[in-house]
């Protein structure tokens, strides 16, 4: 690979401070606004809310990676 | 990134002493009061207890890291 | 081995901007072009969409890697 | 964090010779009295039960920390 | 042991180029041309294709280690 | 902790050539002589039998660290 | 530990082209005679075959440690 090559966390880093869905091995998608991540891509959200059949408000939230399926921007 | 981006575990830091919710990987919300944390998101609470059908009280508990879906300072 | 042999991820070296599809450990398939990838198989796909009983579009995604089963440069 | 600040395995540092629960992924209370811990919470247990439908003595026992969900040295 | 001690990654490099039959965690036989592997025993298949209830072919495919339960250079 | 602590896989230690109890994560009871472990908690156990609905006889079995819950020498 | 105590990897070495059965995570019993292991209890067989509701033949085999629950020299 070039050292310019693109990495998937750039997805992350180009995301901070926007709204993003995080989908969790649960089945669940939290939604919330990326503040930052890590390599291990343990999140934190702020405005956070968990989507599904009731809506959970979480507000501040520390998600630990290991349970993410995958993280989207957004539709 | 730059040496002054936040971190995740940053909202670990800013919780010392103060009340969150624990999310277990088998749905238990376990709440309490943040005394410790480490790299690994191990936990440790005081006055915790176990939310949901039937309230358990704990005190005093350490929750291993890897059992954690996310964690929150509380809506 | 030889310096020449091949590597596994090279099937994915080759693959960049071109569309694949991702077999997530709970039965999903994920079809998108390949931006980048590391050697944690963390994908980032662009025009990503989930194919399933019902079609969800993601749009851009980061898919953590320890949740895929395999990737195919499609057939 | 300063060098002061607590660490969440002090909670078992100093529970050593008294009475704890160990809570396990299958669901189980193990009740015993610390005698010793390791970083991974592989955790050694003395005059330990199960408690639960039917209780079983188990007397010295160790147990494999990746098993524990949580540990608290009692209600 | 020796240095001169058959190691069991050693059934793989002598089936590069040949069909094998990779067993995965979900109970599929996924079977394919060897083209490559390393040490974590990702695998890149050629013609691959899922066999079962209902035949998939994949084509080229990249599997991750960490869903095989075990590979074989066929019956 | 003070050099003199005691680690939890003394308990092993003291009981090499003696009876022990493993149980798995899949529910069994392994029951054989203790002759050797390691820091992963890998067990080589001579005359074992599986305990349960019917008992199983194996002989002499190494037991994978990673399927096993806890150990005790015993009731 | 004193250099000469033996370690539980040993009742693989003792074990080498003769018949083992290996018991893994999903329940199965794989027969075979043992060629090559390494430390991370990655297993090759030869002449394998998985017994249970019904025989399947396998030859030569690589079954990846992860998947293994415990291996034993046979009753």
């Amino acid at each position: 690979m070039s050292d310019t090559m693109q990495r998937p966390l750039d997805v992350l880093g180009s995301s901070v401070d926007k709204r993003i869905i995080v989908k969790t091995k649960n089945g669940e998608d939290i939604i919330g606004i990326l503040k930052a991540f890590d390599s291990h891509i343990n999140i934190w959200l702020d405005e956070a809310k968990i989507e599904g059949e009731k809506e959970v408000k979480l507000g501040k939230v520390l998600i630990r990676g290991d349970n993410i399926v995958y993280i989207s921007p957004g539709k």
